[in-house]
C-alpha cells in the first residue's frame, strides 16, 4: 500500500532521472509513471519505478529508475497459458546497476539484501551495469537488482510483460501496487 | 556498395549524434554501428545508420539513426518461415521524424521521397513523430520514414529482426550492406 502524495512525490523524482539522462517522455506518460513497493510498504529499501513504452502480445519495451540502492526484489517468470516465460534484457543508461542471477556466488558482492529479507534472496551470482552494458536473462530465470549509490536507469526489451505472473521468492510481495486515496479536506479561508 | 572509409566516417558521425542524445554505448559497439546505403550509393539521400542492441529468436532492439532529410526507403516486414512478419515500434529519441503508412493520404506531406525514387513511394499517411512520441506497426504494413532538417534518433522494439527478409518497393535495393575495400599504399618518406 503507498499512499497517493509519495507515490505522485515519487513520480516526479523519477521524472528528474529521465530528465538527467536526456530521456524524453510525454506528458502523458509523466502520470503513467509507476511507482512499484511490491506491497511491503519500503518503497526505498524494495520498490521500482518504471514507465511501459509498449506492451504487446509480443513485444515489450520498459524504462526502470531505481532510486540509489533501491532494490527489485529477487524473482522469476514463469510460463503464462502456453507461452514461454518472459525473456528480458537489461541495459544501463544511467548510473550503475548490479544484477543478480543463478551460478558462482560472487564473494563480497556490492549489494545487500534489505534488512530483514536476506532469506528472500537466493542467487548470488553478480553482474556490475554501466551505461551501455546489457544482459539478456533466459525465460525463468530468477533474479534480483539493486541500484549503486546514485541511483540507475535501465532500458527493458522484452517478450510480452505479464507483471501479475511474477514469482517472487518472497511469499509477502503484491506485484500489483495498491493505492491509498486520501481525503483532502478543502481548506477555508 | 559503399567505400570503407565513408563507412568508418559515417560511423563517427553516427556516434556523434548518440552522444548529443546521451545515449550511451561501448566500445565494442561503436565498432559495430551499421551504415546502411540500401545498395544504391546515395547514402545521403537513401539510408540509416543502425545498432543492434539485442536480436534473439523473440525480441529485438535497435537505435537508428538518420542524417538530415535522410530516408529509409519503403519497405514492410512479411512473414519469414513459420513466423508471423516482424512487429515494430518506432520510439522518437532526437531529432524529429516522418513516418509513412497507409492511409489517408497526407496532403502537402513534409516529406519528399529521394529525386528520381518517387514511383517507389506508394503510402502517404503521413505520422509525425517527435522526441517522446511513438508508432507501433503490425507485420506486414508498407512503411517508409525520413528525417526532419536536423536528424533524427528513432529506438525501435520489435520482434525477431531479419533484415534480409524485408521487401522494398524499389527493386533495386539490396539491403544487407557491400563494403568495398581499399588498398593503401603506404607512404614511402
Amino acid at each position: 500500500m503507498i499512499a497517493e502524495k509519495q507515490y505522485r512525490d515519487k513520480q516526479k523524482k523519477t521524472l528528474q532521472y529521465f530528465k538527467k539522462a536526456g530521456i524524453v517522455i510525454t506528458e502523458k506518460e509523466k502520470k503513467n509513471i509507476e511507482v512499484a513497493d511490491f506491497g511491503l510498504g519500503e518503497l526505498a529499501e524494495t520498490g521500482l519505478e518504471l514507465l511501459v513504452y509498449v506492451n504487446t502480445d509480443r513485444v515489450c519495451a520498459k524504462e526502470l529508475v531505481l532510486f540509489p540502492r533501491q532494490t527489485c526484489p529477487e524473482h522469476r517468470h514463469p510460463p503464462v497459458g502456453n507461452k514461454t516465460g518472459k525473456e528480458e534484457t537489461f541495459r544501463c543508461r544511467w548510473g550503475k546497476v548490479y544484477l543478480y542471477v543463478p551460478g558462482k556466488k560472487t564473494p563480497d558482492p556490492k549489494a545487500k539484501p534489505p534488512k530483514g529479507k536476506e532469506n528472500c534472496y537466493t542467487v548470488w551470482h553478480e553482474i556490475e551495469l554501466n551505461p551501455g552494458d546489457q544482459y539478456t536473462l533466459h525465460p525463468g530465470t530468477l533474479h534480483w537488482f539493486q541500484a549503486g549509490n546514485k541511483g540507475a536507469i535501465v532500458s527493458e526489451f522484452s517478450t510480452k510483460s505479464v507483471d501479475e505472473a511474477d514469482v517472487f521468492t518472497d511469499p509477502k510481495i503484491q506485484r500489483i501496487t495498491k493505492l491509498k486515496k486520501e481525503h483532502h479536506e478543502k481548506e477555508r479561508h
